[in-house]
């Protein structure tokens, strides 16, 4: 898609936003809506901060994440007004503000100061953002029922933001193939987050979230935090968990890539891969979301019987008796958006069966989920499934030479379409 | 130093520390003291967060900074108590924890759940930390005169920490030199900060600010917060200002480049680095830091004349007039230690003609400073200068051409020692 075309969709999106908040403030009560973007706050006891991501519903609207102290209000019937602020100010640029087609359908006005917007004849006006920035600005300061109700303007993507989801999965893929070459010429955990932010153009502070980046032992901590400086002696495995911000919208994508000769290991990402594409194709409307992950369970039982791991149990009892879980111990996934682990996903508590699953609903169109099956050899896990009854089924020569590589994540980012599914990821994977 | 040496020192450190803290407690009337290490905020309405740095207290005893739910008891005569918290979790892997000599000094104590230390007998107790981590615990939450008297206990740096700071200077040189190099290369500002870490081996997040990489025009922008992913089609100038983090010591260190064929800019840039190297060289104890500001101005005046931006304009009329401010915006530097505007350096309001100074005090040996003057072309302060009286003076061709240079700072990092001083800075750049 071209940038105009791209641009072109976001006034529609503007228009349908416009739709669903007036829909949402009519069935709550409100007559407007003044957003907050906030702004970045210091480390505590400290004068440094980070580099600021916007708050959800300015950014839902705006697409601009890097806009601190400015506001939006929403009125049924009229031009949203953006206050952006603009200092004079030798400290800092500005965030860049080029021209683009949405701004017609704005009322923009310039602050050059930190200052609430004064507004007239705004009737019953809800204020939602950071309390730390709203201070005593007049309005019912995030009401939760209305904060739900907009929340849920945010399930279903508009086709502006798939395509924006689609930009930051193109984007991120190349920072996968880069992170994948340097992995295998022998780069360390750190080279590695150089080469991926080098191919994206896209540097730390910007990420959508802590990019992981594991190499041997290292890809069997889920969220694993550091970056070795120095690659291992023998580099035998890379899990790198990666995605890219495009004008608010992010990418999450995980691979993981075996060192030549690491034929077992090799073998297993193989069959998680064929397992992962069965689930990814389930994705379609009216499924529930919480049978993907427990297919997911079911295909794991099968996939340790095949790979040798497991011997002499029933697929079935390895999914009742706890130990695909000790192997696979997070859930499937998740909504993506402007956040990583988007908005509204838990409407219903988790079924008993599947307690960490972020996401419980059943999908319709429109919906952006990722799905990323693991399989990991974590020990504090395993220990137990090994003292356990079922101990004895469990090759331990196998665990043992798989521990050095850590584990498997393969993670797609899916748009549930009108009759199933369009996989941003492999589409850019394939092309 | 070698890295024993190093270590070495730090058990003096500690013992110095507890002197320090004794002192404090016994002025306030405290018995006991416990500091939290606090934990890293996620960003408002999203369930990411980024990079914890410890806080100060915390860090100034241990020396870890990315130890989260961690506290520390500090009681006269007797051992400090380290609870660290190290948790069983597959998700995340603990901070790195390898022997080092002055655990012997402390009583560690492992704890795997997020829990306030239950503490018996410590008299009235002082609870000091992020608010939002302290919770319930019993005792007195971060009184405001003992708070004043412990961060006054990090002005009078000890040996170990000069050594840590000396280390910071170090890796942070061969990150400028890297950046130089890629400038000169023709890299923009994004790959020279990825240059930058390549050199340091330190990833952005961990860095102690946010670095400071501005090309041409960037440069007069005092904290330039972004970084262009291409490179100008004509580079004309670099400044960086970066730092590294050495065992919780930041060093925060700024040099400026011209491209070839700036001649002018780069007679600019060797005038500010003589005049630099005077400032440094006043540093001594009893001096007034505001002296050095003084000073600064006074030499800026002389350069400006010299390098033919200002004719005919007597150089104390350039200062008191407000001209060499216009240039120079900023102060001429500030405390340097676990924060990068280290604490305490405003005990007694800024004097009148340097209102922005962060360090107003006189030196004392062990205070570590930056020296950092500047002469930037910032239209929006230089336009009224134009417009007024003495604007007849100055050169505007001149100031056209430099305008696309943006500016130039050098800072060095420079201990008070007992008769003088000691620039960590360039002692490893003429090395």
């Amino acid at each position: 898609m071209s940038d105009s075309e791209l641009l072109a969709l976001q006034t529609d999106h503007l228009e349908t936003l416009q739709q669903r908040y007036e829909q949402a403030l009519a069935e709550h009560g409100f007559d407007s809506l003044l957003i907050s973007s906030g702004a970045a706050p210091m480390r505590y006891a400290d004068d440094q901060g980070w580099v600021f991501h916007g708050y959800g519903p300015f950014v839902h609207w705006t697409g601009l994440v890097d806009q601190e102290f400015s506001w939006l209000l929403i009125r049924p019937g009229q031009k949203p007004v953006l206050w952006l602020f603009q200092p004079v100010d030798f400290w800092h640029a500005n965030p860049e503000f080029s021209p683009e087609p949405w701004h017609q359908q704005v009322d923009i006005r310039f602050i050059a100061e930190r200052q609430v917007p004064s507004i007239d004849g705004a009737g019953r006006i809800a204020v939602i953002g950071d309390p730390a920035y709203l201070g005593d600005v007049a309005g019912e300061h995030n009401p939760a029922d209305l904060l739900t109700a907009i929340e849920e303007t945010r399930v279903r993507k508009t086709p502006y933001e798939i395509a924006c989801l689609a930009r930051a999965n193109e984007l991120a893929v190349k920072g996968h193939r880069a992170a994948q070459n340097a992995f295998l010429a022998g780069a360390s955990e750190f080279g590695i987050s150089l080469a991926y932010q080098q191919a994206t153009g896209q540097r730390e502070a910007e990420s959508p979230y802590h990019s992981i980046i594991g190499l041997n032992e290292h890809a069997g901590t889920l969220h694993y935090q550091y970056y070795d400086v120095e690659a291992p002696s023998q580099p035998r495995s890379l899990l790198i968990d990666a995605g890219v911000r495009f004008r608010g919208y992010s990418s999450d994508i995980t691979r993981t890539t075996a060192a030549p000769g690491e034929d077992r290991f090799a073998a297993l990402i193989h069959g998680l891969d064929q397992l992962q594409k069965r689930l990814c194709a389930m994705v379609a409307p009216g499924v529930d979301y919480a049978d993907i992950h427990r297919k997911t369970h079911q295909g794991l039982a099968a996939l340790l019987v095949a790979a040798g791991i497991v011997d002499g149990v029933d697929e079935q009892a390895l999914v009742s008796e706890g130990v695909t879980r000790a192997f696979f111990p997070h859930g499937i996934g998740h909504f993506l958006g402007i956040q990583v682990h988007d908005v509204a996903g838990k409407r219903t508590p988790s079924p008993e069966d599947a307690p960490f699953l972020r996401l419980t609903r059943t999908l319709e169109p429109g919906m952006v989920v990722t799905i990323e099956p693991g399989l990991y050899i974590i020990p504090s896990l395993l220990d137990p499934v090994l003292a356990g009854p079922l101990g004895k089924h469990i090759n331990r020569a196998v665990i043992e030479e798989l521990r050095g590589c850590g584990g498997i994540r393969i993670e797609d980012n899916v748009v549930v379409t009108d009759d199933g599914h369009r996989n941003l990821t492999r589409e850019v994977m394939a092309a």
